[in-house]
């Protein structure tokens, strides 16, 4: 046991270890620590913090020969700002640490921060600082800073652990269209007709044009869809202990997915993709209405039921209308063991 | 020019084409943008918060088979603590993203987060939160985030740039300790005589513990002694427009470092060594009274002085009594350039 390496255990089962771990008590105004999408502390009266820090790897989370560096600068700022939508909050800062290969090209170097600056004037959020170090892969970490304007302290955040039962599980958006988009890059069928799953991929867009919105709204579980739909939402079911039913047919697949692979591909993208950082929350009926009013585009998709048994893992449900299918957690993408 | 690689430029001078670029526009509770170690943004009436982001990359920032993964988790800590120290500021929060080799050992893993904690608990700041992704090299990269009780708002914050001209130039201690350290280390001298000074370079501590004492006291200048003294009293030299003139004997160097290596060596290591995150800081005689009355220790090394032309990089003056010699700034250390 004392020799094996740490590929053997998922990134799941390693921040658990940590987490066990890390004792918080110096600071008394730290609302949530390790654990969910950011980390949350009060900086004022009815100000929450909300803070994250994120890593992006050359090969593991872009493709070096395939994505151009304004790209990368792109999708990492939106990656690590995604964190904080998911949270609820507005984006404020970011540092951006680069640990560059020596081999990089001042140019592509250029065009990285090209990318950093143009995707943060997109999300209204300023660069305040960074750091500079060499490597022998490039990698990418930023730290992002959101704010939460709170007048009930923790209950304003979205946290995984919020699911209630009977609340509705509910998409901000498309999925399966990144992970569409990789495929093809990743196949090099790079033809015209495939460029908007691909840039699906290369080029996402945090969703905190609505974080704060289905916050005010009554919103208080959510979750990015970062590592995968079905993962993603296993985070949010085991985090609430509660178990999912979904409805096959409502899942918002993009079209265009459909179209190039057909229904059992569209789908495993849905399912098992990531990357397409819309934002997975469940709500009641009374803050559906609210949405709805606020003209906030949704999906409903499913429902959080009661946990049926003392399993260590949640149950995700699928229904087609006729048969139910249960989902196993491990089929989500995993940063240690399944990639590549 | 087009197809030069980054390694053909300085850090410095990468750093500064970004700052140029990076507009800060978005929120008006900036006081501090890029370029200093930290940067600064107001949180609540008379508190700053001050954010510093850093990377440390395995076999450039530690040697991988001489320093085991407790160290470097105390280390990184540290190294990272010490920017929020060269503000002024006490420690509150810190986030770790952790790019690991897979090949890493569990047990060793477990080390590394155990070096962590304990350095924390010894520095009363929270770890609230980190990232895992796998990678071919281990890179460690922290965001520190600490805080400044301000009445006065940017003026309470120590900045490289505030240096005045007859201001006294002040080290907090001895430097040059962790590079003969890092030397011994390097040319496998590992004998009893030289642990201390081995372990100046393996287990440093941030000096937070006199941060916001002497930014009370007055001083409105200071920076870590993290690239090297030369290096680091050229960023305050130049960000405040002035020159400076040192004391050679003055220099606090480490006893032991004098006693194994002799005098010249020991001042190269106290030059240019670096990683010693000692305070070099500047400061009127009101407030070095004030030093004295709070039991500080301090070694004043030279006064700082006229910038005597408009030549682009300030000057630095050595005297030993009979000569004045002077210091170029490319002697420092350089990450891109000049390690290994």
């Amino acid at each position: 046991m004392k020799n094996r390496t740490i590929d053997s255990y998922s990134e799941f089962e390693l921040i658990k270890t940590i987490s066990k771990k890390i004792p918080l008590i110096y600071n008394k105004n730290i609302i949530l620590g390790p654990g969910d999408d950011s980390a949350v502390y009060k900086t004022e009266k009815n100000v929450l913090t909300v803070t994250s820090i994120d890593s992006f790897v050359e090969n593991i989370h872009w493709a070096q020969d395939k994505q151009n560096y304004f790209d990368i600068g792109w999708k990492t700022v939106n990656a690590a700002v995604s964190d904080l939508a998911a949270m609820g909050a507005k984006g404020k800062y970011i540092t951006i640490a680069c640990n560059l290969k020596k081999s990089m090209l001042h140019n592509d170097f250029l065009q990285l921060i090209k990318g950093f600056i143009q995707s943060t004037n997109v999300l209204n959020i300023d660069i305040i600082g960074g750091n500079l170090a060499r490597a022998k892969e490039t990698t990418i970490t930023i730290n992002a800073v959101g704010e939460i304007n709170s007048r009930v302290g923790k209950n304003s955040v979205m946290l995984r652990s919020n699911a209630k039962i009977g609340d509705k599980i509910v998409l901000s958006g498309q999925i399966g269209g990144a992970a569409a988009g990789r495929y093809l890059l990743t196949k090099n069928k790079i033809q015209s007709k495939h460029k908007s799953l691909i840039n699906l991929f290369i080029k996402p867009n945090a969703r905190i044009d609505i974080a704060e919105k289905i916050a005010n709204a009554g919103v208080k579980c959510a979750i990015d869809i970062s590592d995968g739909f079905i993962q993603d939402l296993s985070h949010i079911c085991n985090d609430s202990h509660v178990d999912a039913i979904i409805e096959k047919t409502s899942i918002p697949l993009y079209k265009k997915s459909i179209e190039i692979f057909g229904y059992p591909k569209a789908y495993e993208f849905g399912f098992n993709g990531g990357e397409d950082y819309e934002l997975l929350f469940t709500a009641n009926q009374k803050t559906l209405l609210k949405l709805q009013k606020s003209k906030i585009v949704f999906h409903v998709i499913g429902e959080i039921i009661n946990r049926k048994n003392n399993e260590k893992y949640s149950t995700i449900s699928l229904t087609d209308g006729e048969k139910i299918y249960k989902l196993s957690q491990e089929k989500g993408w995993n940063h240690f063991q399944n990639e590549q």
